[in-house]
Formats: C-alpha cells, structure tokens, sequence
C-alpha cells in the first residue's frame, strides 16, 4: 500500500514542504556549477540541477533558471558574454558547491565566498571549477521563456569537453562514475553512485 | 592533466560514439518510465531520462522527446487523451525497463513486451507502472517545439504523487533512495544511489 498525495494536498502543503517534496519526485538529477564572468570580469559560480541533453549533434545541453534568484547574475552573465561553463560536482567539492547557492551580492564572487579555484583555459571567457573532473565549455545559443510559470531556458551548445585520463569508454560512453561525478535529489541531498550495469542496444 | 575533446573533435566523431559521449556528459540522469494510453485503450510504456523540474507551485515537471522515434507514440497519446504517468525505475525492473526503448510498433504494447504491469488508479485515464515504487500522475499543459532541433519539449502538472510508507521526511523531502529509485548516465548506463548527506539551506 502506498502513501498518496493529492493535487489538493499539494495545494493546501505549506510552501517550503512543497518545493522539498516536488523537487524530489523528478528522480536523481545531474548537478553541476555554472560558471561566468561579466563584461568587467567579476566571476559568478551558481549550482544548478536542472540540466537536460537536448541532441547530441549540434551537441546542446539546456537547463532551467529562476528568474527570480541569484541565479539571475548566471543569466546577465551569459547573455553578456555568450560563454559559460558547466563542471560536475565530486564528493570533494559539494558541501562548497552548495554554499554557492547562498544569495551573495553582485559583487561577491561565489569562488572567493566557498573557496573553489577560478580556472581559465583555451578561448573560453567564462572560468571552469579547477576543483571539478568533468568540466564543459558552452556557448550560448538560444533563451526560451517559459510563459507557464515565468522559468527561463536557456540552450547552449558544446564548445569543450574536459575530463580525466581513462574515462571515456572505446564507444564514447564517459563513466562519470569513474571520474567521480555525484548526483542530488530534491533541494539539498547528494549521492554518489554505485553502477548497476551497461545495458545492449534495445531491440525488438 | 585531463583529455580534452573540442568542438571539431566532435564534428569528425562517428556518430553513435558521439552520441555516447554527449549523453553521458550532462552527468547523471533521472531516468523513468513514462506510461500513456491512447483513444481506444492501447496502452504505451517509454524511458525517458530527460525529465526536468520547472516548478512547484504549480507543480510542473518536463522532458524532451526526438519527434523521430518510438517516442511518438508517447507524444500522440498524451495529446489525445491529456494524460499521462511518470514512474521511476528501481535495480528490480531496469532490464525491463530499458527494453522499452525497443522499436515496437504501434499495436504492441510494451507492458506486453517487457513484462512490467499496468496499475490503473483513481481518475487516471493512463496506466501506472505496477512494479515501480514511485509514481506520478500528470495532466499534460504545453507542448514547446525547440526549434534549434526539432525536439519537442511537454510539460505536466503533477496529479496525484504514490510513494512508499517511511519514504517522506518531516520537511516534505521525498527519500527516492530508501524508494529503491536508481539512476543513468549516458544512453545505456543505471546506478544505484549512496547518500552523502543533506546539507542545509546555504546563507551568506
């Protein structure tokens, strides 16, 4: 027998309880630093966890901000500049990659607040988390907003791809479980994981 | 020192390589199985591991479908009948699970195929997923065309959410873990999860 919640007990919930037990429900989610810098060079670290693969060729990942948070400084930055990065989180570095989500001032570096490392590397404008195995490069592609409830997409495409030696499978699979990648739930909880198994091409 | 793959590295890849790749570099995945049914009770059972929170209040869930695939009848149904299931996956049904992703045709079902069971409860027009410990009922709200490459974009407002006894905390926070519910990465890879810890909420 399962417990059940209703769309009526979901109204009458008390407003913290409700984004704690809403934000679970989705399952385990990719949870990643974003970073950018803005015209002047004053660098903003944010974590999301709602990143999604949009197609692999172009190569597009998006994920979904809050128009209305800290995360706004992540948004001016990327349409400032059309660069931002993506670095996964590791058991080493997630107590400070959760800290980055406290609503820090304009001009508070979330780097200098939880002490993670500025890293610059090739052409790309934003910084990347020293601190992080697997670290993208993103140029900005496309903002949809989203009417229903005021969140914003934002669309970017792969530019580089970083990560350790001896991760990336013959067939291209990346085992971020070898490069220590860690996954979250809900607003706060963070795993890491223990691989079940590879599974063959579907057939009929 | 790590491996760095760039943007004209994945131009020349061989396509199902970069498929690997791309998929496995947004990090981890919630992966679910999404069940529909269409007009005259043909029952459809899909994976999908691109499913995003947009909000809790209203409570509003995406994912992301290629308009090219078995997918579409996932797509076809909810539109005909604005209703549709999430069910997460757990270490007993992933085999299963990810059979779905078989190219069926339209007049097999994939309860049938894979074994899984159709639950059907209250009002819901769509079947549940009997053997998945976590489960929700969603009414389909908006359809977005991402036009950068032709894939479709739905979003759903959460029903009614079933979960196991024991599974929700105090502060609303669902325990998928102790719900048995796993993780991928990747096109092919599923993980369990091991907790590190619930951090609080980040102050300046």
């Amino acid at each position: 027998m399962k417990v059940q919640i209703t769309a009526s007990d979901l109204i009458q919930m008390e407003q913290r309880k409700r984004a704690h037990l809403i934000n679970s429900v989705g399952g385990f989610k990719s949870v990643c630093l974003i970073g950018t810098v803005d015209k002047i060079g004053q660098t903003n670290l944010a974590i999301f966890s709602s990143i999604v693969h949009i197609g692999a060729n172009p190569p597009l990942i998006s994920f979904i901000m809050r128009p209305d948070s800290v995360e706004r400084h992540t948004l001016a930055n990327i349409l400032e500049t059309g660069s931002y990065t993506i670095n996964h989180l590791n058991a080493s570095i997630y107590e400070q990659a959760h800290q980055s989500s406290a609503r820090y001032a304009k001009e508070v570096s979330e780097f200098d607040a939880t002490g993670l490392s500025a890293e610059y590397k090739g052409n790309c404008k934003a910084p990347f988390v020293k601190e992080s195995n697997v670290q993208l490069e993103l140029d900005f592609k496309q903002r949809i907003d989203l009417t229903i409830n005021n969140t914003i997409m934002i669309i970017g495409e792969i530019k580089n791809i970083y990560f350790p030696e001896g991760c990336m499978q013959e067939d291209g699979f990346l085992d971020i479980e070898k490069a220590g990648t860690i996954t979250c739930s809900g607003l706060d909880s963070y795993h890491l994981s223990k691989s079940l198994a590879r599974l063959p091409y579907a057939k009929v």
